[in-house]
């Protein structure tokens, strides 16, 4: 079965972003902004009472110390440093869920940390530390590709699952990733493909790439978004068709 | 037995402060700054791993969000936001703990988030309940005065431990408050002055105050410090009274 | 001739507040938010360059560093430090106004410090002293009362001018002070009473208070809102009533 | 006629960092932290005051938003982005400078700001362009190689002074590159070695390289530290040869 995660409680001090209370109910795990990129304690303790309430999984979504930039620009981060803010960071939002009768149960790196950790293994095994060091009973999220060997293997190796990632609403190159944003088409805004990208990651374990093959990609989770009117939809439709294939 | 406790891991990226190995191998607990006042992720993990390699009980040491005024200055904090952001620093402390295998043994909040808990309730209880929520074991570590039922009969209410702490190197008013440190003679200089008002409150449970009046003080703890030469020698001095009178 | 004035550019990274781009036509002064509790320096840049297409006069809105807070928080900043962040702050929004051919015409602290200035010689004089040793030609802002005799006084002879700033839609109370938000009716709702408010202010430098006494109030500029649909068209209903006025 | 310049005012809040009051009466030019890597408004405010007292120029030291890397991590910062923040950080410094009757004199960035300038064209214009948009007087400060044909190029178009500074203490590569920190022999020990290579610069604009060859290095002025005995005591030295070359 097929989770739906959502990237929740992004709001800061007075600054609102997101549309929390209408993505909760349609989603099974939510990526839970810590304070670096996003977030402050009282927002987090909102949030998770929400998720709590709603029975979301509450995931740690650790990023960079980067507020201004939302945690989506790479920075030279030493290793050593990256384990102990992923620490700090779910270590702050366990104990928050801690007193809403809750925990963590899992972690998805956000923004440029997320996406460095694909691009060295450095990174990657900082983060994986942090989490077989606190508890490695915490899956670690990240995106699916074609072929993840090369991560299992590292984490096979630290004792830490993976769960791996599809979206359905965009579109991928022939080694099943994400074409950049910066390309005509990365992101799909006709639902009707949406919905058929979602139900073939769903049933079939593959996507069309963009150049027309059909990719293996084999995903534990779609992550949906919950900022706009159509992504509200798209996350909707979607949880119905797997709703309907679990009955 | 009187425990000794001292502020620690006050460095913040590449900024040092204090002399933390030299005061470690003295001390019975280390209040550890949470990256609100001082610190940041991994100053808290050097800090706490000497920390679990010498045996020193580990505090959390939560401030307000003042990192430029070193957590000093009264802030204007919501009560829930005060519950909140101690539990984001005890819990990211704890993660931290936990991988060295250790945990928080007690919250002892710091600057001014410290004197105003004392001055007002609202805050008081705030703090309390972040600490009942958590880990209602973990016991708070505020001031000693000569009279603290107020405080106790909230914490009792509460179902928190409080332990009181007092300093062997400030003078006392005839209220067991600690002279402001603007007035002339808050601070003892004189190591003997220092080292009598140490012994009277392990052995008498009392301080002498600036007008001469002997003032009950029942303390658990000894604040010492060792970010000076002579703070260390006093509490080096501290330590073999202490030694001496378990021996 | 009355100047409206309005709080702007108080997004902060990917975070949006306000609804600048409908305001802007409507004033004749930006209170300009300058990083310390919202904004960052890519906001003011593009803050900025909308002001001076539009000819809206630049005020820097210097604040506590408090972005989590946003500014609204007291904080006990001493008055040394007071001045050197109000120079910080309005140095640089001042770099940023020059870059696009303008410059910084006034200053108006914001949120808690714009109270704690109203209640503290201390931080009043700190907040002049910032101005007068910058550019004594700028006018600091601040909230017009029934008797502001005390601060025209400080002010002459640091030899700042001031400008006092009503609004059409608070209530008042007998001395010309704002009803605290905490109490009912502090907030008008009706938009003929807010208009009623703003003729009288323009016209008769008086107000009503709460206790139904009329209360000299006289204002050089009024603040108004654009961060609701209610605001917008209350501003656009004053603009007009200005207009008119000058017609 | 060669220029001193140092790295200054780097501490924060309450912490402490370099030792300015001895390196100032040595240096001509002082590059001054403005808060974004290091140092606060109060914090300027006390460095200016003394570089104004002393006669030594004002430069700023603009650089990337992370306070707990000290600016020395490259980020992924967009180029309008730097262009506005090098702005905001010249502008503050200036306001400050301005109250002490003098003027920032020239910018050098800082850190990984200051790398990243010399690998990427795109952040080295967007530097440029906040000197050209501020004031076209500001000398750049950049870092001296054998080849600075393209840099010199550029900042003619843009119409911004190039500044290029050597450093006495550093092993060079054959292009007149800094050998890295990581690689043996990079940071020169032996201070005859290091005062051989400052007379060879300041007499014959060329060094030595790791490899034995004689490398063209043309240079306006060298940086000098003054956070450690010995960094002192090279600065006197380097002094007392300018000083005489000049008599």
């Amino acid at each position: 079965m097929i989770l739906l995660n959502c990237d929740l409680g992004e709001s800061f001090g007075p600054w609102q972003m997101g549309n929390d209370e209408a993505v909760i109910p349609l989603i099974d795990c939510a990526n839970v902004a810590c304070g670096f990129h996003a977030s402050d304690p009282l927002t987090m303790n909102k949030t998770v009472s929400t998720l709590v309430r709603e029975g979301v999984n509450i995931g740690a979504h650790p990023a960079y110390p980067d507020l201004v930039g939302f945690g989506r620009r790479s920075m030279a981060v030493a290793a050593e440093e990256i384990t102990a803010l992923v620490l700090y960071q779910v270590g702050a939002l366990e104990a928050i869920a801690k007193v809403h009768g809750s925990q963590v149960s899992y972690v998805k790196p956000h923004g440029a940390l997320y996406h460095d950790m694909m691009h060295s293994d450095e990174t990657f095994k900082a983060v994986l530390k942090a989490i077989v060091d606190y508890n490695p009973e915490l899956p670690l999220v990240m995106m699916a590709t074609a072929d993840t060997s090369r991560w299992q293997a590292l984490a096979e190796q630290a004792g830490v699952t993976l769960w791996f990632e599809a979206f359905a609403d965009r579109a991928y190159d022939d080694e099943g990733k994400l074409l950049p944003r910066s390309k005509a088409g990365a992101v799909l805004q006709d639902i009707d493909s949406i919905m058929q990208q979602a139900q073939q990651i769903i049933e079939h374990e593959s996507v069309v790439s963009v150049n027309g093959n059909q990719i293996r990609l084999k995903a534990q989770t779609l992550c949906v978004h919950g900022d706009n009117p159509q992504a509200l939809e798209t996350a909707k439709r979607i949880r119905s068709l797997i709703d309907q294939a679990k009955a």
